[in-house]
């Protein structure tokens, strides 16, 4: 099957229509077509080669909702007309201890990424900026009514990224969280875990968005760029989701937590971190990271967003729009997700 | 009261014997007629001046054993006669939220420390390297039979210290924990693990202590000099307590722990260690960091180990041999705690 597709052709290089070859429906297949396909900021990442040589043409997007058109014969967990979704990982070895426990995106043979990874039948994966793609039915997620699908979209990734680590240490009624940066992730972080019941605070460099972070969920924004801040909130947290990839000053926010406090990093900065072991000792303190979460959780993710009727913002956009998006999403200047219509496509 | 002691005059100046003056024994005070004092590495770090200024004459020793000859009016925890303890606190507020949350060691105000501290009433704080001790009853912990008085008293610091974080990250059945060196924090740590039902692995600079540790509770023992350890042991551990203060390639150590593994540091050193995120995000990993333990928690530790008929290993000096054994506690020439005998300071 040839599908209409969004690619870059080399690293760094603008993407352009390509035209892809989807595999045939096997047994355990959905074929899905596919309505939209979030921009992750690690979808830029990828074609830009910052993240070491890829398989070039890449065809990125791993925040995929759409519906089923066909299903293979062993199917039973989805049906032809479902809304479904994709997010960053299409197939696990289903054996190891990692994926028994749920946790496939931790698989100790190595979790099949949705895009420019190869998958275990030797093939390479092509992500989401497509019109239709065929995943193993493990893989794919429902999506429940009461969920605009473009706003879904970024659920598989930017919703599971944070929602992981959120329920991991215990956000909810009578915890206090904060949020640092408030992008793509941030601002699921902030609506999850207002969603949960938790005390949720905004650590942004500037003020900027303090009123879109407060109608997003936020009880409170303080500016990163006021030491004040510091000072103010000093061992207030008791979870703190650092959603910034860049270096921080480790010690600094660390010194934001409460006893048994948690701060969590869901990016990586490309240099390590350097931390003072007193910031940890101080306060019984850790330091923790996050990458997305299993299929199960990311399934109560999605049915806990339709509980909660939320979504992530999104600005939608057609195919051809895609690369003046990446300059918008490198100037950080979206709120919050690009989303793309993938009918453009065709 | 003027009793006899042990002091440091003045920074890296050898011990000597002084005579120091204990306070009244006021309405919530207990006078205990000390038995034993042990030595810990911190001792050293503070008369030496490593860890600034110090109020020479400086009396060490947080490690305290001994007997109540006398209470005040208003102490009921406490009877003349009673086998006691006090650790590395006298004191602290009892008032903010971590002292009411049994936290006193992060007492928002500054746990008063047992020796080389201010106290609350201004006066300045001495240790147990001395016949007798004045102490707010609260502040002492009751050693129950069972124990040997000097095996009790390194549970006052290394016990309680190894001890909170195991509970505090669930070692228990079914749960792999390594312990990084095997010195005065590092052999309770595997005492302690193993009476609480985990199974135990020595990571240690060499196999030269390996009987030992076998003889102490470890199921396993692996030398940290060879670096197939690192492959052999990769994402094992559930818990791994790092009780090296010296500066260890972290990264190394954090991919020994499995999905939701934590690393525990309870020594801390000087300089900040670097840390690749990916190595926490890529397992849900956390590092972390633990101080001694609050009062209810180092009974329970003391009941525990009575319960367990555990105590330290240890090597039992006279006072005027507390020198020597500094130099041997600095060349890690000990199994594995000094504890003086305090009836040999009359």
């Amino acid at each position: 099957m040839r599908v209409n597709a969004y690619a870059a052709p080399a690293a760094g290089q603008p993407l352009a229509p390509i035209v892809i070859e989807r595999r045939e429906v096997g047994a355990n297949d959905v074929l899905i077509e596919i309505q939209y396909a979030g921009i992750c900021h690690s979808d830029i990442h990828t074609v830009n080669g910052d993240w070491g040589p890829q398989p070039f043409p890449v065809v990125p997007g791993h925040e995929i909702v759409g519906v089923v058109t066909e299903i293979g014969a062993d199917v039973t967990r989805h049906s032809v007309g479902d809304r479904v979704g994709v997010g960053c990982m299409v197939n696990s070895c289903g054996e190891c201890t990692n994926c028994r426990g749920g946790d496939e995106q931790y698989c100790q043979k190595g979790m099949v990424g949705t895009y420019a990874a190869t998958d275990r039948d030797g093939t390479t994966t092509q992500g989401g900026y497509s019109t239709h793609v065929v995943v193993d039915a493990d893989y794919v997620l429902s999506v429940p009514d009461g969920i605009d699908g473009a706003a879904a979209a970024p659920l598989l990734c930017a919703g599971i990224t944070t929602y992981a680590p959120l329920r991991r240490w215990g956000a909810g009624p009578g915890k206090k969280v904060a949020v640092v940066g408030l992008g793509g992730l941030g601002h699921m972080a902030v609506k999850l875990a207002h969603a949960m019941g938790a005390e949720v605070t905004v650590l942004s460099q500037s003020l900027k968005k303090q009123e879109d972070g407060l109608r997003l969920g936020a009880d409170d924004y303080y500016a990163t760029s006021d030491p004040s801040t510091f000072e103010h909130l000093a061992s207030r947290f008791d979870l703190i989701i650092n959603t910034v990839s860049a270096r921080i000053d480790l010690d600094a926010y660390l010194g934001l937590l409460a006893v048994d406090g948690t701060l969590v990093n869901v990016g990586a900065p490309p240099e390590p971190l350097s931390v003072n072991v007193f910031s940890l000792i101080g306060g019984r303190r850790s330091f923790a990271g996050s990458m997305i979460g299993g299929i199960a959780l990311t399934q109560e993710m999605l049915d806990f967003c339709a509980e909660h009727e939320l979504g992530a913002e999104v600005e939608v956009i057609a195919a051809d729009q895609v690369n003046e998006a990446y300059e918008r999403v490198l100037a950080s200047d979206v709120r919050y997700r690009f989303v793309i219509d993938t009918s453009t496509l065709v």
